[in-house]
């Protein structure tokens, strides 16, 4: 038996033959052209599906599903990408096409969902339980693996991790509240604390790293010079650390995970990240001494890990 | 087959044997004398639990199991109790205790746990499926019923819904952490925004509530007031509810829940506060129109939750 795993993006959309344990067989796609319609999308995703199966010659009876991770205002129940800013998709019932297409059962989640399915399948949080999984990255994603299940909320529409609000007073975030998480954890966030930091000190080696242009300034720009010794980078790196880590607390005290994996751009800091936060987290660490301990990871299925959910969702 | 609940209080022990359809066929329990030993009280549990069933004429075959409430930090996982303020109990294994008194099997969890579980088996929650309690007492306590299932956490120490930090420089928690949502929505936060309104407001008629004397302002003072006009009142219960619909909204964008139950002292006040709280949802709902709307309710099994809840542990 093998699972389809789809992954629908802003450029391209990726296919894969799954296994049972994860292996990768076989993997199409194609880049998308969204200025075609989203119905003559979804009829070349059935088309590259149709021939793939055909290509590899394998049976539908040998499928065991197709897994469909979205961006955007996905309801998993129903099959329907209510809207997705990313795509400029509106009402579009994928999974009733696909079925349509192929003869085969299919199921959709969004992308941060099927994201943190695949890591607690096959990736990073693979020996755990209870997963939070932090996407930051533009905004900030969130999925929840928990009890051993994924965990998607009425319509799949929970897990907005990012819209917490940590500041009633806070700073304005894009869903038109104020002080969400979001506002002080995304990689968006971050470039303006940069850039913000960068008008401040004039001197400041991060005007080196981007070449004198402050709109070159991005997740990156003050990691790099923190790592340097700028000051003032440093100074940015510890208050978004401060503030991401703010945030993953209140996680543990909800959730009590086993650990809290971090995905998306400003994740690819790894240790020199991490570290830092789990620091954070043992000064301030709800309740007693032996309320157990959380681990910071770092997503480590890449590009892959799309799929991977995604083929994870009809397993 | 039946189900023994316990539901260990600061008080009473109160015990029940249980059927699968969370009817309850017979009562047992005492009043603890909490200056004995921690080891006497629950060999008093143990004996009280073996008279019940010869009493009842039940063999121990006959017995699914039994359920154990019980406040503080609770290890669900090693069935120990680390510790109970109300109780004064450290280190107590009380599940091995049990299981050797009786020769039955045991699980423990923490009282807002059971409590949630009661309530979302047999009581407001039945018919749903993913579920978020609040309890607005002393503290904020919290439980989380998910995906058709109690949640936990690790070691049974998540859900500390009270500990959401919602203001980084906000008033002080009893945890030792600032702006807790704890210390704007419990019982005892809406007791001190009674207190300080009544110092500011000497003609209001919360006085004459409490007949003069400020000690005797609880968590119904300003409620009972509002009910009959005073403006002081009305405007303590508006702002409590500002306070409780923020912390709420957070847990439907992290849950996305069927329905939030409201347990605890200040959930007495029911539609009308309810009423109040769904309104501010509506009004802030993340997301676009048609993301589901939560329902708030009030939990119905009232002293008896502890008891259900405990029993259906081990169902």
């Amino acid at each position: 038996m093998i699972y389809i795993g789809l992954d629908i993006g802003g450029t391209n959309i990726k296919g894969a033959f799954v296994t049972k344990e994860g292996k990768i067989t076989h993997r199409f796609g194609f880049r998308v052209d969204y200025s075609k319609t989203q119905e003559e999308i979804i009829s070349l995703i059935g088309d590259s599906i149709n021939s793939a199966l055909k290509e590899k010659e394998i049976e539908k009876e040998e499928v065991g599903g197709i897994g469909i991770g979205c961006p955007g205002s996905i309801n998993s129940k129903t099959g329907i990408c209510e809207y997705s800013n990313n795509l400029n998709w509106f009402d579009l019932p994928i999974v009733a096409m696909i079925e349509k297409a192929t003869g085969i059962k299919a199921k959709i989640s969004n992308d941060a969902n099927v994201a943190m399915l695949g890591e607690a399948k096959f990736g990073v949080g693979k020996k755990y339980h209870n997963l939070v999984l932090l996407t930051l990255g533009t905004g900030v994603g969130g999925g929840l693996y928990l009890n051993d299940q994924l965990y998607e909320g009425e319509e799949g529409k929970g897990a907005e991790l990012g819209h917490m609000v940590i500041d009633p007073d806070g700073k304005e975030c894009t869903c038109g509240m104020k002080g969400c998480f979001e506002a002080y954890a995304s990689a968006t966030a971050l470039k303006n604390m940069t850039q913000e930091a960068m008008e401040k000190h004039k001197d400041s080696l991060m005007w080196k790293q981007v070449e004198g242009d402050l709109s070159k300034a991005n997740g990156i720009t003050s990691f790099e010079c923190s790592k340097k010794g700028d000051k003032a980078a440093m100074e940015v790196v510890s208050k978004y650390e401060d503030y991401l880590a703010f945030g993953i607390i209140n996680y543990c005290n909800i959730f009590r995970p086993e650990a809290i994996i971090l995905g998306g751009g400003v994740s690819s800091q790894k240790e020199y990240l991490t570290d830092e936060i789990e620091k954070r987290l043992k000064e301030k660490n709800y309740g007693f001494k032996r309320t157990p301990s959380v681990k910071v990871l770092v997503s480590n299925l890449g590009n892959d890990a799309g799929v991977l959910g995604a083929a994870a969702l009809v397993m």
